[in-house]
């Protein structure tokens, strides 16, 4: 017996608000009249569809009063992007695997990619046609192994999947750091210096993931960060330079995807850190990238030959695009500046700027030194002039007031700024000399106290290496604003406070 | 300002009927008081904790009036694994990532690990302390390459996970195929003969993952198999033999837990699938092992070499656990039997086991084949008896006594056997021979037909390869219960049937 010719149910669109991260998932009901919900068990991914548009999505199945049977609920992230109002009627069919898993098992099993296959896998990703299992099988199959050729392939197929920003004029500077060092926020003092010298520095950052903050959680503790394109390339045309977050401008959102799988996998590959950083430059329209690599034991980077190793990648891969690299290692021994953690980084950041006799040393020379040789490539200050030029620019004011045109044009910011007032401070156990400080460590705590969501949450550092220290005396003082925050933070430093001493004569024998 | 002494603040567990298959999902509130919901947001994994009880879950959180500020919601899996009351109060906290990543890492850059670091994954993984995709990172890092050491530890730390059971008697004989072949129930055919002989049998099956049917859903057409341990082990006292699902008896659970991403991902590895069927016949006790590999263009092994290779494979770890294991080729070219699905399969038992002349010929003979290979561990049969003994026990009623012994033992099942009444044929586009029929195909057809969620659904096949058929007249026909379902299946047939027939001419031709 055959039935009417069938086609496939619609289903009313509702909203749920539940927070899947980057995941799209929708619920249906088991007793759905138009999904088989047994059948479609087999099927975690589905397809939604409204006319031409289809959003690829997680199943979830509810024998609840949730969702209606003639309903279908897409949680937070599935309901915006998808995009269409409550009530809207969809019809939901299973997805096949993305056909691209093909190349991804060939990969996994030590064959070498094209060209033709890495795109296809990264238009798959960028759909969101993959699965977080899927995604996690391509990095690992790719970890172990991958040709220079997939490397230029990867990069590209990235750097293409997103927007690709064009500027007017014949050079657009940029630099990044690898990161890994707590309150390392040099990019909020070398744009104003670089801007304020007239060159094009429109800098995209990123938003914390497993640190206490990103550039662009601290600048947004002065001004807007979440600005778009078109307000983007108007903010660079009247101030030479910005301070956003790359999130609404959708530069290699295949790289936002795949770090979302890598980080929490501690996959951190020489390869995915060059393919990431340098398709988000070109995706950004740069022409001169300046690469920040900070070296020290609990740095990302732990010797000289790691870095080296790292920067010959930067640049044959930015070589190939016609980028012009230029890589830089600089002191990743301890964190730079005394603030970890929005609120404080924000006060170190504008110190400096202000020329405050109290402001951070490091943090300074740092951002000088970046700020040079990034002026350096203005052929007028070509040769070493780059430094004096910029610390005149700091000195002048005239980098405070290009951050303050830049803020200006973001406009003000509405989160809240104040510094957490539950604090403890940490205190040295012994006579002596700081002779190190662990980096992960202390994002770590800075982390547990709330950083980045608590803008005002974090550490302020009272010593630093090479500092005497007596016992008792404070080593830093940690800011949260929650009493279970307070406690987690207070016995995570209580268990180690990410500080070593030494008795100031060993110290002082060693040269 | 210090805070008073913290304690975690603790939370309500509600029930939430939402079906996450494998994984553990909790909802909270992002208003919850207890829980700081941002910050919890960096951690994906949580901990729940009643007195000395904890259950890893992943963490959504929901701006909804789904859950209270004071509650929080465990979906269905993680409700069933929790095991405590609605209202039970629970406490909360953020599960650092599992120490035996840092092994899984070390894995993928190409170290060979020790055995207790595979130990301390596995034991891991059946904790549900592994994301989807941390599993997905530990199967393909080590489906490049794993050493035989690897091999080993995995087995065994696998075997050790979940219930170990143990028999009174010397000998315990099972079977198991690898899969892939339509139709293959010849465990249902086997068990009854061994045991009908006395040998102790005590066969433990799964569920179709993504086939249209395994030996469980087909049993359970004609019996429960929904059984636990304890009556297990009387229903094989009584009757030698049992036909139960696995699910209930827990066997090798981290097993279940890696072939739930394997699956999706198509990470079919030799070393995977050994270390799997190995791990569970150890904790189910066996002794004596006979496991059949189909070979065929569309089954899992396409050509003897391949056979012979995973053969050896099986006989090494086998040999080092003290297992007896035998391991024969099958012809794997077509299905076996007529019936694809549950329904359809177990007529096809049934009809062979009362020596009904229609039975499909392949499937006795494939059956009196297996059932001779273990019966002939009886010194009394061994050297070539044991074809005879089993064709006797069949032909007898023996067999088909013995099964009737053991469903009653079983109990019913409660679930319809009605066959899919909206049904579709599917027909011979020429005259000619039946040269080949495509396994992987009709697999995916039964599914798409409803197979094995609907046990009636599926197909029956007419012809086999090698028969002759006309024009227009049907190579199969398959049933379903849905319309939609019918739509899809009768799609996909037309598309492409499964079927390649040649003129009869050129089929002589042949050999």
């Amino acid at each position: 017996m055959a039935p009417e010719a069938a086609s496939p149910a619609q289903l009313k669109v509702r909203r749920v608000q539940l927070d899947t991260g980057r995941e799209n998932v929708i619920v249906i009901s088991r007793r759905s009249e138009a999904l088989r919900a047994e059948i479609y068990r087999g099927f975690s991914r589905v397809e939604i569809r409204r006319g031409a548009k289809v959003l690829l999505a997680t199943l979830l199945i509810t024998d609840d009063g949730l969702v209606g049977p003639d309903e279908i609920a897409l949680a937070e992230p599935a309901f915006r992007r998808f995009a269409e109002p409550e009530g809207s009627l969809v019809t939901v069919t299973p997805a096949p695997p993305p056909e691209s898993l093909g190349a991804v098992r060939a990969k996994i099993h030590g064959q070498a990619l094209r060209d033709d296959e890495i795109d296809a896998i990264i238009a798959d990703i960028t759909s969101y046609r993959y699965s977080d299992m899927e995604i996690a099988a391509f990095l690992v199959g790719s970890a172990s192994f991958m040709t220079s050729g997939e490397l230029i392939a990867l990069t590209r197929a990235m750097a293409q999947a997103g927007t690709q920003l064009k500027w007017p004029g014949l050079m657009v500077v940029d630099k990044h750091c690898i990161g890994g060092i707590p309150g390392n926020r040099t990019s909020m003092i070398v744009v104003p210096i670089v801007a304020a010298h007239g060159l094009t520095i429109p800098k995209t950052s990123s938003r914390a993931i497993t640190s206490p903050a990103g550039t662009a959680d601290t600048m947004e503790v002065l001004a807007r960060v979440n600005v778009g394109v078109d307000e983007m390339k108007s903010i660079v045309a009247a101030c030479n330079g910005c301070l956003i977050w790359g999130g609404h401008v959708n530069l290699s959102p295949a790289d936002d995807i795949l770090i979302s799988v890598e980080r929490p996998l501690c996959l951190d590959t020489r390869e995915q850190m060059v393919a990431s950083i340098i398709s988000k430059k070109l995706a950004a329209g740069s022409t001169h990238l300046l690469i920040d690599l900070p070296v020290g034991p609990t740095a990302k980077l732990a010797n000289d030959n790691e870095a080296m190793r790292l920067r010959k990648l930067f640049e044959f891969v930015g070589d190939r695009f016609g980028l012009s690299v230029e890589v830089i290692t600089t002191d990743g021994r301890q964190p730079i500046g005394n603030g970890i953690g929005p609120v404080l980084e924000a006060e170190d950041v504008m110190a400096v700027l202000s020329n405050d006799p109290l402001a951070p040393v490091d943090l300074r020379e740092k951002s000088l030194r970046l700020a040079a040789h990034l002026l350096e490539y203005d052929p007028a200050l070509r040769g070493g002039a780059g430094y004096a030029r910029a610390r005149d620019l700091l000195e002048s004011g005239a980098a405070l007031r290009q951050m303050h045109r830049i803020m200006d044009a973001q406009g003000p910011s509405d989160c809240n700024s104040d510094l957490g007032d539950l604090t403890f401070d940490v205190k040295a156990a012994s006579d002596g000399i700081v002779s190190a400080i662990d980096c992960l460590r202390l994002n770590r705590l800075a982390r547990t106290a709330g950083a980045p969501l608590d803008k005002g949450a974090g550490i302020r550092l009272f010593k630093k290496i090479g500092d005497h220290v007596e016992q008792g005396e404070p080593l830093y003082r940690v800011h949260t604003f929650d009493r279970s925050e307070y406690s987690l933070a207070e016995a995570g430093a209580n268990a180690e406070s990410g500080y070593a001493i030494v008795p100031a004569r060993r110290a002082k024998a060693a040269p």
